[in-house]
């Protein structure tokens, strides 16, 4: 029984692997400011624990975002506590974001084909 | 310029890291009867390069997964060339596909939702 969910831990870790990027790199394209980790984190709801188990793991992954150029960040100081780092996406991050949606849609739509056999493609076996 | 096919490859390769396996437990438990990797490669057709880049990079794929218990294979001759090595889906193999089925699905909803901000969850921003 311990095996299945080291398996299913696995399999989960490598699925969020690419799709935590997707989805901050999308929710910081929609977003009209800049916004800081946490309001990300809420902005996602309990989605973030579906694809990064749980909110922390959201933080080093904007930092790869940002040494990577597809988003931009500031600190500024908060009222209510310690200075906040606020990121946004940059031009790059738009362009990249365009080529990762197409890439993830091609890749759900052919996972789903396979997994559901009585469509055409499925058929095929 | 360059950079967007670095960070595309890099996003693709991290998607396929997941969905390579699931695909391949997929197939195999949709199977009749026991498969070879050209079989394989050859029922998933064109959308074996979309998430494994080249048909290749499934055997190491079907390797781990014997390796992990998933999968059972047995070596036959064949009439028309070398021996070939027959792949059928384990009771393991089926218990840890039904987790990932759930998992992918949970994914892709959630991944979905965030992208198409007009839906009730996307709409919270």
């Amino acid at each position: 029984m311990g095996d299945e969910d080291l398996h299913l831990r696995k399999f989960q870790k490598e699925l969020s692997a690419g799709t935590v990027s997707l989805v901050l790199l999308a929710v910081l394209a929609q977003a009209t400011e800049p916004m800081y980790g946490y309001q990300i984190a809420k902005r996602l709801d309990d989605g973030a624990g579906v694809v990064a188990g749980k909110q922390s793991a959201l933080y080093p992954v904007l930092r790869n975002l940002s040494a990577a150029g597809l988003l931009d960040s500031e600190v500024e100081p908060s009222v209510s506590g310690p200075p906040r780092r606020y990121y946004r996406i940059t031009t790059l991050g738009r362009i990249v974001l365009a080529q990762w949606i197409a890439s993830w849609t091609a890749t759900r739509d052919f996972v789903d084909t396979v997994l559901d056999p009585s469509t055409p493609q499925g058929a095929q076996a």
